[in-house]
């Protein structure tokens, strides 16, 4: 009988719950004794471990957040705390640690694996979906949804108003939320950091609409490009001769992480969680769960290690294609 | 056969639609001809006139902003354009001026009233819920629980970080809205301009909190307060001593006007404007729809006019009382 | 120092949760203990009391259903049971009964009092809106709403499919479910129990709109007027020699009575609860929180009891003023 | 310069608006001219054609349902009316036919490509997710979420009341809906038409649920296996011995197919619609879009005709670990 423990680490993701779920009742269907660890790498270095049984985990796969909790925890940086995690998890016995986190978790996290023989197990979670070597990391889907509604939402008034509106979403490196909201809410203009463009262009395309009669736009800007409003003071200032009811900005922040996961996410979540579980019994360790071409597979973790994943080119000039 | 117009004015609001709607319905089962304007005092100065069948307002009862859309417009300060207004009024021999708006937009038209004789009917709508003289304006119900369901969403962050959160609402003047969104998602702390509390007084009741074992918590700050950062900065600075996952802010914007507008708010702008059709066909003038008592009736114009309408200060102990 | 305790009622309702945090909340303030009865009146008989501190109701305003959980209860109706329920509360010292229910539980609770002296405050919940003396019953507001969001759904399909659909909503003996969703989402016919008319003026509307050209039509029914299928039934035979996409139906069920309460529900519960202790620490007894003219205030049980709440004619006749 | 013309035939499903504007502005942006052909195939017969400019296609790319209308034509049955149909458009110089449809709406217009050698373009859209040869169809995410939504809501009552729910979700001859929407509600059993059990095992793990103490379950069940009412009714029989709060069931109907799409169905149906229009300028004809290992690709038309996609067994028994 194995022992395994599964901890949440960096930013909350919808999602989180429905995957811990899934790795607590594929553990015990697989025999296993399965331990919680709050609070992420801080738990560890604080033995923070409770035992989870299947009905633990009941009712929660509709839940946002992390029940498991997460925080920031900088003496993990250090080898001597580290080394404490490790003993923590040695004296209990684990065969394995379950990491539901992004890129920089996974990096942490091999760092017991390298240094004292953790077996580490990573299931990618990121709003940003922005973790190299999977097509998909749980969260991202509600986020893009939680955007989309919101900028559905903002659409009423930059109509009825006659006005252009910059809203910034989610991604300081990363583009992929702010291309899935851009598109699925035919944004004028949508900006990420991987194909940059000069402002002077993004100004002569909201002029040309101005120009053709179209009263109101808008932006979707990611806010590791500039924020929302830098942009708008920008076409504020260029935009004064046309009449029209003026730029004005949002910034959706956070709560394009809340909320209850979608189905996407929660299928996702349980399947990378399920997953994630059979190629630790099949003997698999230090892997990654990753989806490629549409399937599930493991990959080694370091495959994610400074790697950056970028928006298809394609999809951004989807846009190009679909604003008039 | 009379002859109407209607216009929606000021910062657009959910259920402005459902009300142009009611009042084309009303006035053509009362036999009327409906005029709509665009962009309200704008259009009235510029003749933006059109004619409104009952089909035309079809399919939007369920739509948020307002078709007719709306604009700022200061010339409207100016008497020489409110007389060219006045003038489109009468060449177009309309009898009675349908006014969808806040405060500010009824004593514009009032003006159109006292210097003309261009008989003015008001309907209130406003997300923020102070108009004096009525119980509800249009919009309100569905601007809080936009609210509500963003400060739901972060909640999932707060608990999930163990984290404080200062969210901003909209509300310049008024708490109603921040005052109901806080009472609704049992916020720790509401803040609104009406019932003024020392900063020291919120830090110690989040204090009070932290040395409780809780660790995390909701502030809803309308914006006429203070801003959400400069909260967040000085909580962050009293709240160093905490083990706890810090604080952060968000401000919730425009997405608070948008949206499809609840049931409420359909049913409100509905009744309010067969209502305001009803009482110009019993021959009222210069009169605006009222909520009291929680039965629908009209008062003079300028009842509103200068005067301030302040929440219950019952409901803004109630938090109090349910906040621990 | 007094102590109460709290049950929830007959069918579930959202806002339920709401309204228990607002009890135990407000009973903590004024210094009572506060005992939560599961399963109800079934609790009172088998003693299923747990103690509820201000702590146990955190993180479920915004929680539909009952945590305290509902259940029929024949039993009840016998007198020897009765018996052993106030046995049970006399046991336990409990000054006050707070029951969270329709008419037909505040009726059984009722009993308590006159036959042993148990004093019972009642708060109304109903998704029907239907208990007489109140205008407000806990739960109707996101009832509505969550017909109106299937409803506003199922006209996507009828629109691009040119068909009538015949929805049944909830509401046995009442209609003011079926009339806020009618008018809501600009239903052409809406059928109550309260205000009956024969079949053959509902063809001819539907033919009507036909013959004028429109092809699609909503048609909302309350289950106690007749089954959806019955009304499509004979619609489909009367409708057939015209070109259109046919007859459809759906019954909406159990998903009216479920999901996160509206801001609406979750503050009239608090209010209703907070009230409710208030007034029984002031010393009132066997009595019902009730809304009058929009204001909350105390009734004797006893008001409520074999009348029958009709909705406001004028509001029926609300639909016809806005539907063509 | 090409002509195109699009079409929508079949049941609606969201995400179809989200298509039409994506062919009618890759049409324009590689210069097409772009024909909509409204209700479906009984628009190509009865030459319900109207010229479509990217401007017609503004705002609606959140909107469920189908502008062009749908309809159902027999007539498409008989060679004289497909006859009809091609020559109507040969007159109008169509050189491609784009039809956004499912399974037997491509062999319909596929008859059209081989007696009167029209090119077809095929769009795989449903909400049951069944057409061979494509991971995807548009619909589907929106479809499964709606279905979720409505089956979190119930679960409200299912956990207050202690009760056993059937909930009947769309798909006659696919369990993919219903496969999706059991995995992400945490269903206790899902039954789907592809993998069939007897009922004495569903019964069997309903009540090995309630000796286990557990009080409430969720059944979900695909149409095409049994009516939620047939499988409740045996059910009650069976589980009479047992404390609980009985057995109730819903049926979902037609609130799957329609709201808003979700983002994934939106950019699906953008990037399906410029794929298409792009392999059409590239010169290939009769073919259709589809999803395989996670890229965009064409088939050739027949590819999809008279075989059977089923789910995954994989998913299927992802509930047997996932469920307690």
């Amino acid at each position: 009988m194995k022992k395994i423990a599964v901890l949440t680490s960096g930013g909350d993701a919808p999602g989180l719950n429905a995957c811990i779920r899934a790795v607590v009742r594929a553990g015990h269907y697989y025999n296993c004794e399965v331990i919680g660890v709050r609070r992420g790498f801080k738990g560890l270095i604080e033995k923070q471990f409770i035992s989870l049984t299947p009905r633990d985990v009941g009712g929660i796969i509709d839940k946002g957040g992390t029940f498991l909790l997460s925080a920031r925890e900088d003496r993990f940086l250090e080898y001597k705390y580290r080394k404490i995690a490790a003993n923590n998890i040695r004296e209990e016995k684990i065969d394995g640690l379950f990491v539901i986190g992004g890129n920089g978790s996974f990096q942490g996290a091999y760092l017991l694996s390298k240094e004292f023989g953790i077996p580490i197990i990573g299931i990618p979670k990121t709003i940003d979906n922005d973790t190299y070597g999977t097509e998909y990391t749980i969260g991202f889907d509600t986020a893009v949804n939680n955007a989309v509604d919101a900028i559905d939402k903002i659409r009423d008034t930059s109509e009825s108003h006659e006005r252009v509106f910059v809203i910034e979403v989610m991604g300081r490196k990363s583009g992929f939320l702010a291309l899935a909201a851009g598109i699925s809410t035919g944004a004028d203009v949508t900006l990420i950091p991987e194909y940059p463009f000069p402002m002077h262009v993004i100004v002569k395309s909201i002029v040309d609409a101005l120009n053709r009669g179209k009263k109101f736009a808008i932006v979707v800007v990611a806010e590791g490009v500039a924020s929302a409003k830098e942009i708008a003071d920008i076409l504020n200032e260029k935009l004064k001769p046309f009449d029209f009811g003026g730029v004005r900005y949002s910034v959706l922040g956070y709560i394009q992480r809340g909320g209850s996961p979608t189905s996407y996410d929660r299928i996702m979540a349980s399947r990378f969680g399920v997953f994630a579980v059979e190629e630790f019994m099949r003997g698999n360790r230090d892997f990654m769960v990753a989806l490629e071409n549409g399937k599930i597979l493991s990959k080694p973790l370091e495959v994610s290690f400074g790697r950056i994943k970028k928006p298809d080119l394609k999809d951004f000039e989807l846009n190009n294609i679909l604003t008039i």
